[in-house]
């Protein structure tokens, strides 16, 4: 035991690169398994033989919930300084706080004392650009200056994030989902994860968002916290000498990533689990429980937001939804699945243009093209020039007693006198007239700008673009459902459930069921959306709709096409991706369909019994093959076993260079 | 490929019993993944040659989840049912409606036109038996008859309950946990999820809860939910006729019986995947969810807490906890281990005990005597005479200011003209210490009396009793750490987060943390105990408390004896039980350390040439193995199978029975 216990020591870990890969290659699985096996079973025997050894038994044991701890810590503290910075930035463009020019708006404006409901907005401590520049709030000259100055801050911070992804970070543009997805299937990328990228990712991602751009930050939240694992298992050796671990530890960063980037630690766990990983053990699952868990605390103790909620979206709706109205929200799950497939292929076509023709060599130029026409088109329309996540939030809100937004200007009965919460049907004003129009208008620019927009050099998720556009479809036909219900309560839908006077219909349901629709389009999710979907909104009770349109939306999606956009974008880059839900039912053996091709030589092997050095060294010479079977002997071709090339010359290298040393 | 094809179905489905196992045997996993991998491949074929066999192909993938939702529906209406006919007859044993029997006093009462607080519980139309009966509401005896009364329902409950389950079905008893976990990992119980013990285990569980016995329906809950899964699966016949498959549906229906348990679809799952599952795919995470979320939602419409909460304890805390809390948190944990190791040595001996001596033979009489002292000690106690879970709900409240509850009884600053929701702490009331001693006699009681509870031939649950032995703990600790801190606010550990006029410890909170450190000690679960306590009280904010506790509660429990309660109760009976979290890191081959003892015949093996029928019938009399390997010679001993005794008996009787045929 003793003798083959050395022999394994030195097998284990005899040259320092040995047990690496190379870049652009691919993990042996079992191997990382088998070796983890054994260093754990080294330190279980150790660990009985001093207390020092236990102690570090310990420690290795506990090693795995410490780099979670820390991943969570960083994770929520990224995502907190993001959401902080996003928001003064986003306000930036618009203009300045005079008593502390590092406040947004929001902050701004909660010290002041005109805290009245109307003037909760204007606040003679923030000033728009007009205002401090030519002394102006209104009137076309200052309109035209503020649109100018929107437009020149929106071309400054993409033209900064661009020129820090090209010149630091190549690999911290677009939302690196589907690099994820296939460094997780066990490919090696140098560098994707690296320090660089994280820091950059972190910092462009500011700016792209504030830029105004058609694009999310969740996705590449993801990347950001994945880098985070990344950084943190290269400090533990259990980690960054296994491969295989490593990815366990990736797998949970991603549940951490998107925890904070939608607030929804159990939705970032099933994501993690449906979208991205691919080995995913039990332990994985509660680790990436845990750090998904500490990276929502950590967010929530920053508070961003404001509100000392987590969620992104909290909504409140008071009333129930109708048997009938699944009707409208299997549309919108139609709607959902069309618009999936048409981002896909158009983006798909747009990125292959890029990748073959001249396009891909002016990036810089193609973002602040892009950008301009993102600033230009979005300023005049209310809808496009708030900040998307803005956007969805104001789409997915019931409208209540106090609500001033345009897309509630109903007309009031006056001689109502009902408590605040419980507002029945009314007729659409103006107001809602208008909103409709604008959100028409937004909704064709948001589906078209944003194919152009993700796949640039720049950070860019497709969450938040994605749920927009499914929120403006929802809310638009969530009005005219709930207008169709108020002017013909005796049709036969309508009677059963919708009495004059009644609030039956809320538009702002219909809004979130569309959202969950058009990410499930694109994503082709279904359970971790809908469990992101409610820890988004916090409603139980909206399950059913939300599952319906997910569903639909997925059916009507994969009738034109199986991949989802992360699979599509895998495969235009090329990456060795096998899907692990894929399920192959072949039956035939190996030995009858693979045959050696006639006039080619045999198979390169190695022999256990009669090869010398030189043989191999010839061998490795004379062929380009990864990896050779190793078997018993040329006559009876039993495997045994499969040598790296790498490990091969390694291995070769080391022992001349012992020799030489023995020698002298 | 076709006469291969046509060979594998006549090797499919030969016989009718072939591929189904004895009774109290254990199933080949591999066999039955193969063989549905086989049905699933001749469906796809099938699929391609006519529009009928297409959507049979559909309704057979689409069954699964048709069998998850009906699984929903049935557990949430049961869980449903049961909860308000527990609720009916918890009552009962104080009193009755008179406008309409079958109304529990809550429901007698919302009618009644006297709901001012204080009389809330006092309605004319609600009377207690002494009211009804000597028409006396007041003194002695009618004090006297009550009590009576009360302990004469529990006793005839308790009858009732123990003579249903031993004439109709002796599965029913128990929580059924530990023999679920036994059949998911592959062994065979026959009836034990049948529809028998469905029926009686549904009904004496409203029983034994309503006799006020220590015990709760939790887990019972969960071998209900197992038994609706098991019907359902039996009218698919892709389920009923696979053994692994079912389990795969009785994983998912163990997720959805604790959803409906404790309104927890998530914990549900992750309990399920946790504590009772053995084969868990991905795929089964996604049925069970649906499941889950289906039976949630099912029981939400039922709506049996009257409060459109799913939650049974729905608690709100107004003040933050504060790092100095996770020492006693941290005590509270050990006192769950300690809690926890001493419950399962108690019940175990004492079961073993009930197993070997004559106590066994006299089930009815040790329910009887059982109830009898709980009925006679409980009600004196008001913390023992109302039901555990609104123990539970009371314990874990925060002490708002329309808290009439004597736990609530503090000594309020005549001169406070606070905000009713920002309470300072204040100093006890006699209330209070009042309080302290009835919980500190109910504590002790509790502790006794599950023990001898758990394992009586009725059914029982310990989720409940753990979680109000910890929650009664648990308040203790806090309302002594509450008022240390209000006459002690400069001492040194307080100074930094204990202003006076501050409210900075919440009692209820520390009953929850408690709370989750005994279920934890009991049952060993984690990740999943904590979710259920977030899922079931609503707050992300405690998640490091409980987290805290629940990990200091394993650590403490597992120091004295790995097994928890499930594991131990398998163990005491026998079930042939192999733990998918154990961890085998052994090196040694088969070879080196099986040899075939000295003088024993060699190995009773199929040869795969040279064996005619009377060879197997002959090998089959002789020998009494469950199976034998087959090899391809016996010169060759190179294993190519294995051939269970019962199918080589069933296919011999028959080829006997078939040749006999072809010869008339």
């Amino acid at each position: 035991m003793s003798g083959s216990g050395n022999l394994m020591d030195f097998l284990d870990e005899p040259f320092p690169d040995v047990g690496t890969y190379e870049d652009f290659h691919t993990i042996d699985w079992l191997r990382e398994k088998s070796r983890d096996t054994d260093r754990h079973r080294k330190i279980t025997s150790r660990s009985k033989e001093s207390v020092w050894e236990f102690i570090k038994g310990l420690l290795d044991a506990w090693s795995g919930w410490v780099v979670m701890l820390l991943i969570g810590l960083l994770a929520g503290t990224l995502a907190g300084v993001i959401d902080l910075a996003v928001d003064w930035m986003t306000d930036l463009k618009e203009g300045i706080c005079l008593s502390a020019f590092w406040y947004s708006h929001e902050q701004c404006c909660w010290t002041s004392s005109e805290t009245t409901f109307e003037d909760r907005d204007k606040c003679p401590l923030w000033q728009k650009w007009s205002e401090l520049l030519v002394n102006r709030s209104e009137g076309a000259s200052a309109y035209i200056l503020n649109y100018l100055l929107y437009v020149l801050w929106a071309l400054l911070f993409a033209f900064l994030a661009v020129s820090l992804v090209r010149v630091f970070a190549p690999y911290a543009c677009g939302s690196g989902i589907p690099e994820i997805k296939t460094i997780l299937s066990g490919f090696i990328i140098r560098g994707y994860l690296g320090k660089w990228t994280l820091l950059i990712k972190t910092v462009t991602l500011v700016l792209v968002v504030s830029s105004g751009l058609s694009l999310g930050k969740e996705g590449p939240l993801v990347h950001v916290a994945c880098c985070c694992g990344n950084f943190f298992s290269s400090l533990f050796s259990k980690y960054s000498k296994n491969e295989g671990k490593r990815r366990e530890v990736l797998s949970a960063a991603a549940a951490a990533g998107v925890s904070v980037a939608f607030g929804a630690p159990i939705g970032g766990v099933l994501f993690s689990l449906e979208e991205v990983s691919y080995y995913f053990p039990l332990k994985t699952l509660w680790r990436s429980f845990f750090a998904a868990l500490v990276a929502a605390f950590t967010l929530r103790s920053i508070n961003p937001f404001g509100n000392s909620r987590l969620v992104l979206f909290y909504v409140e709706y008071h009333t129930p939804w109708y048997m009938a109205e699944l009707f409208p929200f299997i549309l919108l799950g139609v709607f959902g699945g069309l618009w999936g497939t048409l981002f896909i292929r158009c983006n798909i076509a747009w990125c292959r243009r890029r990748k073959t023709t001249s396009l891909g060599k002016y990036p810089v130029l193609e973002v602040i093209a892009v950008t301009a026409i993102t600033a230009i088109v979005a300023y005049p329309n209310p809808y496009t020039r708030q900040s998307t996540s803005e956007l969805i939030s104001e789409l997915f809100n019931d409208c209540g007693a106090l609500e001033s937004s345009q897309l509630c200007d109903y007309i009031n009965d006056p001689n109502m006198t009902r408590p605040v919460d419980d507002i029945p049907d009314r007729p659409a004003g103006r107001g809602v007239y208008t909103a409709m129009w604008q959100l028409a208008l937004a909704l064709v620019f948001k589906i078209v700008i944003t194919i152009f927009t993700f796949g640039m050099k720049i950070p860019s998720g497709l969450f938040i673009p994605s749920m927009a556009v499914g929120a403006m479809a929802g809310r638009m036909v969530g009005i005219g459902v709930e207008q169709l219900a108020y002017h013909h309560h005796d049709w036969i839908i309508f009677r059963n459930w919708c009495r004059p006077g009644a609030d039956c219909v809320t538009p702002g349901l219909y809004a979130m069921v569309g959202a969950a629709a058009c990410l499930g389009g694109v994503t082709r999710m279904t359970v971790s959306l809908v469990v992101i979907m409610f820890e988004l909104t916090g409603g139980l009770e909206y399950i059913v709709p939300l599952m319906a349109a997910a569903v639909t939306s997925k059916w009507v999606a994969d009738a034109f096409g199986k991949e989802g956009i992360y699979e599509a974008h895998i495969h235009l880059n090329g990456y060795p991706f096998l899907d692990v839900k894929d399920e192959f039912t072949h039956r035939t053996l190996a030995t009858d369909v693979m045959r050696p091709r006639r006039g080619e030589p045999p198979l390169a092997v190695l022999t256990q019994d009669s090869m010398t050095v030189e043989d191999v060294e010839t061998l490795i010479k004379e062929t380009d093959y990864n990896g050779f079977p190793v078997v018993v002997s040329r006559d009876s071709e039993r495997l045994i076993g499969f040598a790296q090339r790498r490990e091969l010359i390694l291995a070769i290298r080391d022992f001349l260079a012992s020799s030489q040393r023995r020698m002298f």
